[in-house]
């Protein structure tokens, strides 16, 4: 077992001080690229082939060309990390410009694996729930690259900051028409007047891979499912709500801008979605299988 | 004279092929930092210290502290490249992040100052005009980040490729509520009934310098000056357009989605507004002066 993180950058294995792109790399200058985070559980990267999928739609938009076998280079730097339990980055960028904005030509993409510890969530988050403040910048529903998992996060680093002044543990996006849009990196749901509801992709979610699968866990235990827009008041009035992200998985929402969701508690169906979610990951992932 | 790119990355000169930064950097996984791009001319940077007061203002927005003696870091590279026309560009990020979007402590930021060739602007650009492709996606306007050069360009990429298969030179975005905003990384400005317009900062442009300065020859000349929204019907019914930018500096708009602006050649104002912008350059960077 090697210790984390661990960095390969266009193939080749660099210790994480010194793992390094080019300064002239368009991820960095214009952040030309994108990314994925997944989960590794007993050595196996959960639901692989649809984060590799949505990153292949993105390359395709932005017209970056796919890194070939990709996906055994993931497999491979799972099983050289030797880490049962890890996050892993991919992140693809179009590679070295020459300069302006307009890409020249095809050039040759950079990217980057990188496997790392799981982030550390106080058990407090699962069985008190998060806080959230509203965003005072909003996601933009109508961009062409809404939806997909773009290098620019720079607004929700600017959002997580108005957060944590406020003292909440993340920030809530609105899209341009104040609809809920979603967490600055995870997608919210809500359980209101019996059917669990989240936000379109269209208010500017992204069509995140958990969120999917709580979408079909839902649809499995029979509960109605809607994907529609709906209000800040609309969500503040819900029975629950929980966020979803990949390696953070189903986290109660509970109080947003300082008003209690529910009964300001993780909420009984939040929990059933929870352990369903755990229960998906162990059987997707198996125990001590790597693969 | 030194070959050009020269790069200088956290104060160490590096060369352009081995330039680099760190994979883990959160300017590269995040898009977390600003950039300036300015022009050099006889060996003078113009209007630099706009340039970092507008560099200064984003650091504050996103927190990310000011890299102590930028100025004489720029003002030395300009010296050691010794090249008299050229571009500069500073690009400073957050720095090496832990992982997650969450700042974590204050950190040591990037930063990378790089000289280079002045893009080849052929002369038909000024001659005969642009031609604009009007972007499906929109500028957000209601973004915290808006109006700060951050490095999420990706957005600006995405449109320049539209704008490649439609067979126009450049992007003009929107707003979301369908004003005028800005091309990729030019400001707007229209002549109509008698009066220079540009599209305010609130309409999601970026308050550029080279708009700042156009503003202000405007006034010199007597010319009304008008910053409103405007919608692309008016746009497109202008007597003239031009966009701004440091490196371009002014140059016509003639024609915008197959639409002429005008008689769809360069205007007379957008013309004299040119000689008075090549005039205040030579003022201020002097000939053969180095500073």
């Amino acid at each position: 077992v090697t210790p984390l993180p661990v960095l390969w950058v266009n193939g080749e294995r660099q210790p994480p001080e010194a793992a390094h792109v080019s300064a002239l790399d368009r991820g960095l200058t214009l952040a030309d690229g994108l990314f994925e985070t997944m989960r590794v559980r007993h050595g196996t990267v959960f639901r692989l082939d649809r984060h590799l999928a949505r990153l292949r739609r993105g390359l395709d938009v932005l017209e970056i060309p796919a890194p070939p076998g990709l996906r055994d280079r993931v497999l491979e730097a799972v099983r050289v990390a030797g880490e049962a339990e890890a996050s892993v980055r991919i992140t693809v960028t179009r590679g070295v410009g020459a300069g302006g904005v307009a890409p020249s030509t095809p050039g040759c993409p950079t990217t980057i694996i990188a496997l790392n510890h799981l982030p550390v969530v106080p058990a407090a988050v699962y069985e008190r729930g998060l806080t959230a403040h509203v965003a005072s910048g909003r996601r933009n529903e109508h961009a062409v690259t809404s939806g997909l998992k773009t290098l620019a996060y720079t607004e929700a680093v600017a959002a997580l900051l108005e957060a944590q002044h406020a003292g909440a543990d993340e920030a809530l996006f609105l899209d341009t028409a104040s609809h809920c849009s979603e967490a600055s990196a995870s997608n919210l749901f809500m359980w209101t007047s019996g059917a669990l509801v989240t936000p379109p992709i269209s208010c500017g979610a992204l069509p995140g891979i958990t969120r999917a699968t709580v979408v079909e866990l839902a649809a499995g235990l029979d509960l109605p499912i809607q994907e529609r827009a709906f209000s800040l008041d609309e969500l503040l009035a819900a029975d629950e709500a929980f966020l979803t992200s990949s390696l953070r998985g189903l986290a109660p929402l509970v109080r947003v801008s300082g008003h209690p969701i529910g009964g300001g508690t993780p909420g009984r169906l939040s929990r059933r979605l929870m352990d369903a979610y755990a229960t998906v990951v162990e059987q997707e992932c198996g125990a001590g299988v790597w693969r």
